[in-house]
């Protein structure tokens, strides 16, 4: 695998950050996860937007965002991707000496990270539905801001993989906040619930999609957060995600949603998004 | 300066950490900071134990930690740190490929980066104290881990150094929890507040000693919430920390504090704690 990092095109093992880099010691930094479909970046745009706002928000100034989207499509071509692509990106503040808390904008230069791999659809569980666990949400505040500082996430997703999901679905105060790394969706009378963009969750790119969708196909949608202990009046559930854009959900712990296969609306909402795609 | 990384004592410019390291990428891991008094690790055992507490918490699997402190000892002479050092140890998750939330135990090996620098005590802040800034405590709800996924509190830091403060005093629901890397203390009518050790605060080594020392002064303690809105009956402040060591607060935000100097059970605190130490 070929990587990019800080101006150079390398391969992985030869790819090396200083254990004094700002991104090792603090979390202090943010990413973005893109992907091809028809070999052309997804939405780019609008990850470069919310990269930007990320990069923003903890005060990173980082001053060459317009390169990286030729960059990205290096990479692609230099790891020989034929078929669709994931690409990872961050960004940190980069390497200081010594270790201290405060950080000057002057003298340190950003550490910028990029890698492409293939990537291909998980049809199983898109077809079949995946099984979630709810998981406390302990993050911090601004999960508006797509940071690296994803330890609370680490322990959330884990804790639901050992409950036998593959997905954490986290709640906080008793509402439904959003998945580990997932926005979350649930229907009742016809009508989609998701939580509302704000500091508790990250809006993610194909939950918007998604809410376009769900307008041209005049299903109504509330931004509303979901009440943990009303889960059960609901009938379908979905989570998104740039990976794994529309999946199913059809188990929640021990509770199977209705018989188990995904709901009508979900169906509606993957089948719009496969022509999005399609046609991209 | 010479560190060790991964059974390998290098200098700083070769230890390299791989992009795919999980402490990079997802803050997945744990550190300390540890100090030495003439020349002997301090309270080295507490520190110790709260790595293990730590590792446990987020399930890191690393069983080497009977091992660390010789090299702790070996980086001090290594470097030729003749005067007092000041131990930065980490360890994460590993590296591992692809990049995927969840983790397995078997297929990671655990990083394990030590620096070590001379450390001398700031004398001046000791003597006059510092000016602190209240800002908002928006971290996750496990900070008694010592984890690395620090993004909030750079945030809050710096933006405490923006408002003219050396330190972020957090506030969370109207309650003082800490500063942003120190613990903090409150005195009034001859009795020191502290916030209780709990999952809202990382239960500093310091605060402990100091909790001890109070007790042998025959100072009543009191491990209890101070209300933000109320810091204005207090008249003494300070924070603790392995760096810090008891460092009075003389002004919060544009309060200046009583007559703008160190009070009285402080620079008796103060006191005793220099006993202490250099009895060690």
């Amino acid at each position: 695998m070929i990587v990019y990092l800080n101006n150079e095109f390398l391969q992985l093992e030869e790819a090396k950050i200083s254990p004094f880099d700002r991104g090792f010691l603090f979390a202090d930094g943010v990413y973005e996860s893109i992907r091809t479909y028809n070999g052309k970046l997804f939405y780019y745009k609008d990850h470069l937007k919310r990269l930007r706002k990320s990069l923003n928000e903890i005060r990173l100034l980082y001053n060459e965002t317009e390169k990286i989207e030729r960059i990205i499509y290096e990479l692609i071509n230099t790891n020989n991707i034929n078929g669709e692509a994931l690409i990872y990106l961050q960004i940190t503040r980069g390497t200081s000496v010594p270790r201290t808390h405060s950080f000057t904008q002057e003298d340190v230069n950003p550490t910028i990270f990029i890698s492409a791999a293939p990537l291909k659809r998980n049809e199983q569980e898109q077809k079949e539905g995946i099984r979630v666990s709810l998981q406390d949400d302990i993050r911090w505040l601004r999960c508006d801001i797509k940071s690296i500082s994803l330890l609370p996430v680490i322990i959330a997703n884990q804790s639901a993989v050992d409950a036998g999901g593959k997905e954490a679905i986290l709640r906080r105060n008793g509402l439904i906040t959003e998945g580990s790394h997932t926005n979350f969706f649930a229907i009742k009378d016809k009508i989609a619930l998701t939580a509302p963009a704000g500091p508790l969750i990250l809006s993610g790119i194909t939950r918007m999609i998604v809410l376009e969708l769900f307008n041209q196909l005049e299903i109504k949608v509330k931004e509303e957060f979901i009440k943990a202990d009303e889960l059960k009046m609901f009938n379908e559930f979905f989570i998104t995600s740039t990976i794994k854009e529309i999946t199913p959900v059809v188990q929640i712990d021990e509770w199977i949603v209705g018989d188990g296969k995904p709901g009508e609306l979900t169906h509606k909402a993957q089948n719009a998004f496969d022509e999005l795609v399609e046609n991209y």
